[in-house]
């Protein structure tokens, strides 16, 4: 049987694996290069946790003292540039994959930051930032707006999770139970996401300022060229 | 009467509510979700003095130390959701506020690297850097180039509120009036530039160079496709 | 005769300035105003060793320590704003101080990174980030995809000069031959990069899933506006 550090371990890099195929499918898209591919899987796969560990004082980053996540993330790119039209087709998996990644790394992430003396709400706020900021990084490599600001629900199926634990930790429950429950609330929430369309509201702009929105960004592309 | 740690707490908290005020706008102008609202909220008002609080190694940063300024971004942000038409209607006044919270971010940041023992030169940069750096990278998240790269008298007006400050302390003044001093130069510039439009130059390039920039840049453009 | 430091210091600052010029010149290209101009160099010329350093918990970062720095990559922006249309000429030996400048980069940054305690592996990806980070963060400022994630050899030539450093230390060598045997590589192969366009392979894509990708792209375009 294998001990739980090891499950724990396996887990993590499971959902850096997933989280780098994202990358890598995204780069061969835009027509990257085989490093760029690289890249993008390593940023994808590994920038949530980076970016937490900078911000909770963890340095070196987990990430870039192990070299088991470079090795996993150069894996998910070098398959999808091989593979690339049978990864793509496995594209329903890889959503459900990706959700317990997201909830693995929610969880992961805040019990870190409450281990570094964060209080619970920022705490919860990081384990957030360790789920979805490979993604954002990924998007923004990729000159495109980050998917997570505007889709459906995925960074508050992460934040829910991530507050669960936190929950947990302030009613003194032991952490295995909690870290559970806001494991399958986050896959839960992402569940109901992709089966049901859920997703979060945007503000109502009148006709007016929407038309006024448009102009305003016509002229800055323009000026950008 | 109010102590001025809880004046100068105030004073924080004020330039944090505007700075999130513009990236609550900005996200709602681009079709954000409310998700996307309050995260362009967060990073508006609060990524300048967190990459200075990296950069000087003041981890965990303040803004994720202490739950008020996240507070204040989520309650900017939701404002912005439910009153746009009102807020959108506030621009005169708003450029007044932001003037006013440039000045105290520029002035505190140096502040902060110079008890870190920052040299002074690099001191008044990162108090620049406190200034400027929530709304270049709300620009970034919304795929813009940063506005103040290429505006009026905006990060220069920080610096020279820096400066103010680091020329205080190297003159040997006491630290409050070279604040005050520090604090009234920057507002004083930012006034100009909005009242008489003053803006920095930028470099002479010949018809033919212009040209063969604008076909590279539309090269790049089709590229990305 | 000047010593080996005051040597090692001036290729350092001489990287710097290279990769300062190709910051001021995309920025002049893209019409920011001085201030812009300036960022850019600055971004360009130190934002590698910056995140090495963050990385690496060598806070405040080398770049904000010394002046020097700030100087060097100021002279570079200031000369591109007032003799842009003579350094626009310069660009194929440009292309060589790059080179120069990459190399240097690459090999010091590994040392650097192997200094603080970096497994071997993990440093030479760090000379590499040293030596390749500038450019991208450039390139993103200015809502680019970052060449180096497309173009011909350069990250990979930074790579295998920062794996010749790790190799002679594993292998117990003296660390002046191996440094210079990974600037030489780095630069060789960024050589044959430049005099024979070699460059890295992109994955297969077949027509069909060449033209949706187009279709989500132009979507995504459009939604932006």
């Amino acid at each position: 049987m294998i001990s739980l550090e090891v499950f724990l371990r396996l887990l993590d890099l499971g959902g850096t694996f997933v989280f780098a195929i994202s990358g890598a499918v995204a780069a061969v898209n835009r027509r990257l290069d085989i490093f760029g591919i690289l890249v993008l899987s390593f940023v994808a796969g590994t920038v949530g946790g980076i970016t937490r560990d900078l911000l909770i004082g963890a340095v070196p980053p987990a990430a870039l003292k192990n070299e088991s996540y470079l090795l996993t993330t150069v894996i998910a790119g070098l398959l999808t540039f091989f593979f690339y039209k049978g990864i793509d087709r496995l594209r329903a998996p890889v959503l459900w994959f990706d959700a317990a990644g997201l909830s693995f790394f929610a969880v992961a992430g805040t019990e870190k930051a409450l281990e570094f003396g964060l209080n619970p709400l920022m705490a919860a706020l990081l384990g957030m930032v360790t789920g979805i900021g490979g993604g954002m990084v990924r998007d923004l490599l990729l000159i495109e707006i980050p998917q997570v600001l505007r889709s459906d629900l995925y960074a508050v199926a992460a934040l829910a999770g991530a507050a669960m634990v936190v929950l947990g930790q302030m009613l003194g429950l032991p952490p295995g139970p909690s870290a559970l429950a806001g494991g399958l609330l986050c896959f839960g929430l992402r569940f109901m996401a992709i089966r049901h369309g859920w997703s979060l509201p945007v503000a109502h702009l009148s006709a007016r300022r929407r038309a006024e929105i448009q102009g305003e960004v016509e002229r800055k592309e323009k000026e950008r060229r």
